[in-house]
């Protein structure tokens, strides 16, 4: 199915999407991430139709985050390998997974992310490498440049009191209590 | 269109990708981070047909990634308001936003994540809160736990081999030259 193009969206989240966002794509990378690389593991690994498989191994090529090359001449086969932009969705994949993980698995993950040296599972998390801070609501918001589109005026100015109002919760929240009524 | 489930890939990439993978339900979710709320802004937001965003409005709120709250009775109307569960998909939506800017954008992005105290746009960096570690593939490998399914195992064992080269291509290429022949 050929989806409404998000391109002219202006937004970064709609220009990713645009990219990744069929659903198989981002499992296609997910398995690239795990190592596998051939046509046959891929569809091994996904349960997908050669066609729609080829479809999208394609479109990955185009958007420049998988590379063919070939790995036998005849048949002409190829590896479908990784591009430095390709191996840079990794920490989207590696979120997405922390975050499915704790929300809806049924049961303890069978995968865990573990540090190479301790071979401890990590505690993902997300921070702005200049200051060390962890991001969140209370610390980090969005601002808009002088180059943004109307659409994109819009809809920061429209949710402009409900993102104060929540980050304003928060603080609030973590305001210790004077003891005072 | 009603896609594949992914449900019992038992993957939490797949988990996610079955309650947000819907290209509509990941903008639904960043409109509702940037702040709305109601149907006729995100409508105004994305341009989608009625009966589509009130599908994926319902879906969101099954998963429990929105809630619905009356604001108005007569007629009735609703905000859809995020979830903690649906909160915590902000660092999924701004990394996508980061490498969407990265690789996708033409030109300045018009919208950043700032430092709320100094004004300052962050630098996103993914790292393991337990170690103070920023994640990379030379650090941090995925291991399988005893309760993998079969498939989980296959495809871990199928890509070893690829994702030790790999990350024995970056730890040489870090190595410090000694200058010898």
């Amino acid at each position: 199915m050929k989806h409404t193009s998000f391109e002219n969206m202006n937004c970064p989240v709609a220009q990713s999407l645009e990219h990744v966002g069929e659903w198989w794509n981002i499992l296609i990378l997910r398995d690239a991430l795990y190592g596998l690389s051939r046509f046959d593991e891929f569809q091994n690994s996904l349960g997908i139709a050669p066609n729609t498989l080829a479809r999208r191994l394609s479109d990955l090529v185009e958007a420049g985050l998988l590379e063919r090359r070939p790995y036998c001449d005849k048949p002409l086969r190829h590896d479908y390998l990784l591009t430095p932009r390709g191996r840079e969705f990794r920490s989207v994949v590696l979120l997405m997974m922390a975050w499915g993980s704790k929300h809806f698995s049924r049961g303890e993950p069978a995968i865990q992310l573990v540090d190479e040296q301790s071979g401890e599972p990590v505690e993902l998390i997300l921070s702005d490498a200049r200051t060390g801070k962890p991001i969140s609501f209370a610390s980090h918001g969005l601002r808009i440049k002088a180059n943004a589109s109307a659409q994109n005026r819009w809809r920061m100015e429209t949710g402009r009191e409900r993102r104060q109002a929540y980050r304003n919760s928060i603080l609030n929240a973590s305001t210790p209590s004077t003891g005072k009524p």
